[in-house]
This record gives structure tokens, C-alpha cells and sequence, in this order.
């Protein structure tokens, strides 16, 4: 969303950085270095290329060095030329893999994640363009303040603590500053919960299907996984009462779930709260994706605490609503609960960088403009691909999400055999199963579909 | 070092926030206020508060407020007012404890830590002032390259991972890009190693004294502990090689050892190579210290790599040369290795932020610079710090550190017990134990000797 119309000569010089190699003529080195910029996704698909004479200048070589160079990309399928428009960047379906990850499909899954002409494996949005003017924009009188100490901030910067809690209490959640600790995003988040509060052999309540990097860090933690399912209107509400009493912990997504995009309807929460409440059932709400909001209701407040202090613990992220790229998430506890987490934050890294934090609190100042702006692509987003499955994909199902930036679809299929073959013809898709903690959910895709409404016509027509 | 002449006062109305209470006068609340920042850190000992008038136009309370509020902050014990040099921080020995984390002494290994007048446990330093000119330079085109995408760079952000690579083949170690895995801070660098590479029940060899992270981290993965002592020519390796036969794993700093500040000989350098060659033992080289250099002998190369390919991991950081606050660190390995850290590293926290790699990418390009103007700084510090001791504590003895920010002191008495008598009177120095597998060391004190010269002199004349 904030992709500049070419990636700019000087910038591009730069991240190429030192790409002459003494063994090979100057074409040759300058292809294999965008080649790799290609390979490690800093070169998004579709990214257009400075014209030559523009790099050329920047890099210090001739022209033709440059025009060589492309050429030998074009030839190795990394890039399309056109006449007018330039160099773009194109993933050859041949490519090896690269080292990107994305929520969902973690490279510790055991996944070899390969890159493709067409990725829709993430549900990972590009930065909104309030990040770039808010970093243009850092304080330096306050960052003096910070470069003055040796930087190191256990619980997180005191100011996004207070912003963040400013959050809670503006959705209905009274919360001090001491009640939030920063963190690495929300995966670090559910990783800390997980690593600090769960002993090996308990038994901890999961969605299904639900996210899948927070099956994976319970599953580490030794827990053993019980599925919780999650109908058409959210979390099975019988079912989780029925298996209340025996767990240590429930993990669940009430808003905006991922990857299902549905959002327990109010009545429902009270009724989530009640059950938690009895059972005094410790209970982790994820809000991961709560930000982004399809229908006309607005934020889902959180949960309101039950009568048990401190059952409810949650976690959030700017991840989502600003962008991934700022690693900034927290958890919202009661005080001895963020001590504790604090203590097992610092021994694995000492704390969250400043810079970020910075950034993160004074955009979250700006919030409601940022879910306004966010909510008004993805629904116009969301319509073109609804639009474009009526028409080729008649048979799939869904339920109409409440937010987030995916369908989860039912193709009737076998997912897993179409997913397989889309990869082969350059399409990344995720099957059900990587969000099932039983390997269920074999007829279902996520599909996300905040891509150019051509990207995600084209990707259809590969699925099937 | 990067501290303005005092705390500007547009600055700190942002850091208040919204101070203002409705249950209180406002002279009250903003006390309270900056009370906070006080005790959280954000505020550090001796900042000039900015004068009333100005607060107060930042703020839009009359001068009144402001001067009320600092009077309150006063009476506190926080502030310190002297005609004609305004308001100073100041922090009484009665404060509470603040959630402000060091090396060495994590809020993890069960200390409640007390904010002090004169805090001394820590060797971490205040930012180069580099760095304040990095952010303010943030190259906009560049970062355009990255929010167009999702931000998830799992093994970093490719100009930073070349950029690293290029500085150990300038220290004589042939390495590429996809060498680095960028981490949150060495600690998190130390702590992926111990995760990933100890089985419970393994044989890891450390440092006595050593890294408190790095003991915790590695008793933590459920290591057995079996130390090796560092003698005042730097790890004994005589008794490296009658235990390295057993051993998984040997962690240890040959550059800048942290906390005694030795470097080993470059014949025994050599010599701990063979040793570590013949046994075909899994190394940790631990370089986190090794660019804050006091003597003529420049930084230490990296140990060469044994004739076994990957026994020698090197993990390096930011922390110390530029600064802790940009919490970037990285391991430097062979490849399959990179690519099984970045998968545990994906299930922690996904990624590290892109901004933060961003700057340090640019400031390492210039760490030369950055190397002379800390070897400038701290050896100043240094002579200084000798003096006083020469003058007050002519029976301490200790080894001139070869590099670092402290000086490891034998005190020739009980040294946990001077420093709770220290504590008491409101200096806080670390005692031996800490840096100790075996909770030894217990007539040592490690004395950060890179405080301004009267703060060193007046913790010292406590220190008895």
C-alpha cells in the first residue's frame, strides 16, 4: 500500500551494497545480487525496477552493465520487460526457496516454503502509509531521552505501555500502564504464555481450527491439545463447558478469529465469560486481528473480566493494524502475572528496541484513523474476490467473515491435492490442515484476499 | 553520552501522556507523573528537568503547576534544585523497585532490583551518538522497499546480514550473507544456542567467572555445568583439554572477556583452537565485548575456523558498540546451522524489526569510527577510575582489562556482604556470585568504571 511507483536507483545501490565480486564480469555480479534481493522477498513480486540509466548513475557503471544485467534476470524469469513500463520483478515457479516467513505456516513447521509467481500463504498486509510518516517523523528530543540510558526497557518504553492501556480503557477494559508488557509481537506473546505458564502434560483447550504458531508453542510447551471446534457463529460453547473442568488453559481468538475471520456475537462472549468464570479457567484472548474489521459492527470489545481476578489474559499487536515489519505485540495481565512474564522476556532477550516502540505509540495515538483506513481497503478488497468466486468457484463456501484479511473456504475437495497442484503451477496457497491441531480440515483453503483483484483472479483460476 | 543539556521540554509533555487525573489536583498528578518516568528509568539520574516556564507552555498549565509539582517532587526525595542549575533527577535509596533489566543481573535470576542513587550494576553504556544521526537519516526510499511488503525478514534484513558478514571477512573469517542470523540482542542469540543445541542432561562447559545469560540460558536447556576458570591470561586451557573430551558444548568470550576484561594471547587463541579441532568440540564464541577495546592491541579476530567445518559459532551484537536500546545482535555459523537457529527463532518471535536493522546496517558501515570514539571514551574513564582506586582502595587488586567497561575486583574481603552494605546506603554494585556457574567469587565485585569521575569516586567512598 505504500509501494512507491520504482523502487528508487539510490535506494536500490544501497541494498545492493557491496555487490562487485572480483570473479566475475560486472553484468553477471550485478544480476546474481538482484537475484537475491528477488530470492530474500526485499524485491516483492510485481515491484517495478529503476530504469537503467537511473541505476546505472547510482551504482557507478555504465548503462550497459545495467541493461546486461536485467537482461540475464529476464532470461532467468526473475524479471518481465515491457515496452513503457519497465523492469518488473516475477517469481519463476522454478525458484529455489527463501527464508521468509509467515504467520500460519511457520518455517519451524516443517515446511520448505518455496517461493512462487503467486503467494497468497500469508495473511500478512503491507504497511499502512501512516508508518512511513510516522517514521519520518521520530521525536529526537524524546529519543535524547532514551540515548542518554543504556536503553533497555524490561516491561517495555512507559509510553506505549500507557498508550496501550489508554486502548484497553477506551474498549470498555479498566487498565494501568503496569498491566502491559511489550513484546516481540504477538507470537513472542503467545511463546511466553505458553513457555511460562503451561507444565508438560497438561491439558490446554485450542480452537479448531485455530492459529496455528500458537498450537505449535503449547505443543512445545508439552501440553497435550484439546480441539475446541468453532462453528458458523464462533467457539462451540456446549463443548467448551463440557471440557472446562479438566484443563489448565484455553487459548482462544473471540474476534476476528484466524483463520475463520468470524467474531462471537455478544451474547456469546457474556456466555464465554460466564463459563470461564465458573470453571475459573485461565484464559488467553488473542486479539491478534481484532484491528481489522469487515462488517458493520466495529471493535469487539475484550472480554470483560470475570469475577476470578486475573482468569483473562490478552494479547494484541500492531502487527496487523500498522505493520509486521515494527515487531511490536503485548500481553494485558493483571501486575504479578506481567512480573513473571517480564522475568521470562528478559532472560530470553532483555527487552523490545526502542525505535519501534517509539513508533508503535505514537501511531497508536491515531488508532481509529488506522482501522478506518485499513477497514476501507479490505472491504473493497473483500468485495472484488467475492465477486470473483461467484463467478468461477460456484461450489465453495464460506462463512461471510467479520474481519481479518482471508476466506476460509470449504472447496469440497480435497485441499491438500489442491494446494499441491497450485504450488506446481506457481501458486502458494495454505491447506486446512496447518491450522488443525489434529491435521483435520482437509477441505478447506485460506484464502487471503487483499491482493490486486486481477492477482486473486488469476490465483483462483490456478486452484483447481 | 548523547545526553542534551537538558530534557526538552516538548519531549517530556509527550512522554507524560495524559498525566492529568480526575481525581486529583494537577499539581498532584503531574508529580505523580513524573514520578513514574523516574521510577521506570525513563528519566535517569542527574537529567536537568526543563525550566517551568517551559514545561508549562508544553504542557498548557501555568507556571504555577509545574513549580508546585517539582516542589512535591522534591520534598519526594526525585529532585534536587539548586539556584541557577534548575531541577536535577535524583534517586532516593528509599525508592521502589523499577523493572529496568541489566547484563548480568537479569530480572530473572531472582533479584528485586532497587533503583539507587548510584547505580553500578550495570556495564551496559549510553548510546554513541552515531546513532542519533542514523535515525534521523533513515534512508525513506529504502524503508519504502520494505513496508510494500509483509516486514518478515526470518534471518534479517538482507543489507544487515551482508554488512555483518563483510565485517568478519575484514577480521579475517571468509564469510557470506546467509552466514548471519540476525537476533533480538546477543542474549537472544546465546539463548536460540542453548534451545536449540543442548540436550537435558548434556555436559556445557563455561567460563568461571563468566556470562550470568549465558550460564542461566544454558542451566535452563537443562545442561549439566561444568566450569573451566579464567586465569589472568584469560581461559586455563590446560583444563579446557582434560574436560573437553566429555563435554557437548564449550561457551566462552575470548575477546573482552565479560566480567574481568581479558583478552586471550593470540598463541592461546591458537592453542584453543587445536584444543577445541582435536575434540571435535562444538564451540560458542561469544565476541559480544570485543569492539570496546582499552589497549594498543586493536580488536581480537575471531578464532580461526578448526580443521572440523562449523565447530565455531560466533555470536556478536550491537549493544556495546552502538547501543542496547537497538536490540540487535546475530550469530555468525555455517549454513545448515543458520537455517536450524532461524526456524527456532521463527517459532519465538517470527522475525527482528526492520527499522532497528535498518540503522544499525548503516552504523556498522562506520564501525571503525564508532570503535575509536568508545576506546577514546572509556579509556579515559579508565584512568580516572584508576586513579581514585590508587587513592581510596589501595588493597583492592584486579588485572588491567584488555577491553570491556569494568573492572573485576578483588576486594580481599566479603564481597556480597560489602555490596549489601552499599546497597543500603544507596549504591548498587553486582558481587562475584552472579557471574559464577558455582555461585563462587565471592570476594569480587565487578566495578563499571564508565560513570563521570565523581559519581565513580563517591560510589567507591560507599563501597566499604
Amino acid at each position: 500500500m505504500a509501494r512507491a511507483e520504482h523502487v528508487d536507483s539510490a535506494a536500490l545501490a544501497r541494498l545492493l551494497g557491496g555487490w562487485r565480486a572480483d570473479d566475475m564480469p560486472l553484468p553477471h555480479a550485478l544480476a546474481d545480487a538482484l537475484d537475491e534481493l528477488v530470492a530474500g522477498n526485499v524485491l516483492v513480486e510485481g515491484a517495478a525496477l529503476p530504469p537503467q540509466r537511473a541505476l546505472a548513475a547510482a551504482l557507478g557503471v555504465s548503462r550497459g552493465t545495467v541493461a546486461e544485467a536485467y537482461a540475464e534476470l529476464a532470461a532467468r524469469g526473475r524479471l518481465t520487460s515491457r515496452q513503457g513500463s519497465g523492469s518488473r520483478v516475477r517469481r519463476d515457479r522454478s525458484a529455489g526457496g527463501g527464508d521468509h516467513v509467515v504467520d500460519g505456516r511457520l518455517a519451524s513447521f516443517g515446511s520448505t516454503r518455496r517461493l512462487a509467481e503467486l503467494d497468497l500463504s500469508s495473511g500478512a498486509l503491507p504497511a499502512l502509509s501512516l508508518v512511513r510518516e510516522a517514521v519520518s517523523a521520530v521525536d529526537l528530543c524524546e529519543l535524547d531521552v532514551y540515548l542518554a540510558g543504556d536503553g533497555y526497557y524490561a516491561a517495555g518504553l512507559p509510553r506505549l505501555r500507557a498508550v496501550v492501556a489508554e486502548q484497553y480503557r477506551a474498549q470498555g477494559l479498566p487498565t494501568e500502564a503496569d498491566q502491559i508488557l511489550v513484546t516481540s509481537g504477538s507470537q513472542q506473546a503467545v511463546w511466553l504464555c505458553a513457555s511460562s505458564l503451561v507444565t508438560p502434560g497438561d491439558e490446554v483447550l485450542v480452537e479448531e481450527p485455530g492459529y496455528r504458531g500458537a498450537i505449535e508453542a503449547f505443543r512445545t510447551a508439552g501440553a497435550r491439545l484439546t480441539a475446541v471446534p468453532v462453528r458458523a457463529d464462533g467457539l462451540d460453547l456446549d463443548h467448551l463447558d463440557r471440557v472446562a473442568r479438566r484443563a489448565a488453559l484455553l487459548y482462544c481468538q473471540p474476534a476476528a478469529h484466524n483463520p475463520t475471520g468470524i467474531s462471537l456475537p455478544a451474547a456469546a462472549r457474556e456466555r464465554l465469560n460466564e463459563i470461564v468464570g465458573r470453571h475459573g479457567l485461565l484464559t488467553i484472548e488473542d486479539r491478534s486481528c481484532a484491528d481489522l474489521i469487515l462488517d458493520d459492527r466495529g471493535v469487539r470489545p475484550p472480554l470483560p473480566d470475570p469475577p476470578g481476578p486475573g482468569l483473562v489474559i490478552r494479547i494484541g499487536t500492531a502487527s496487523k493494524l500498522l505493520w509486521g515489519g515494527l515487531r511490536v505485540g503485548w500481553i494485558r495481565a493483571e501486575r504479578p502475572m506481567i512480573k513473571r512474564l517480564t522475568q521470562a522476556k528478559a532472560a530470553l532477550d532483555l527487552a523490545a528496541p526502542v525505535l519501534d516502540q517509539m513508533v508503535t505509540a505514537e501511531l497508536l495515538t491515531q488508532a481509529d484513523r488506522a482501522r478506518r483506513e485499513r477497514t476501507r481497503r479490505l472491504r473493497a478488497h473483500l468485495a472484488d474476490a467475492v465477486a470473483v468466486l461467484a463467478e468461477r468457484r460456484p461450489a465453495w463456501r464460506w462463512t461471510p467473515p467479520s474481519g481479518g484479511t482471508a476466506l476460509w473456504i470449504d472447496t469440497g475437495t480435497d485441499a491438500v491435492a489442491l494446494a499441491e497442484r497450485a504450488r506446481r503451477r506457481g501458486v502458494l496457497v495454505t491447506a486446512g490442515p496447518a491450522f488443525s491441531p489434529a491435521n483435520a480440515q482437509r477441505s478447506r483453503i485460506r484464502l487471503p484476499f487483499w491482493r490486486p483483484v486481477d492477482q486473486f483472479a488469476q490465483a483462483v483460476d490456478l486452484l483447481e
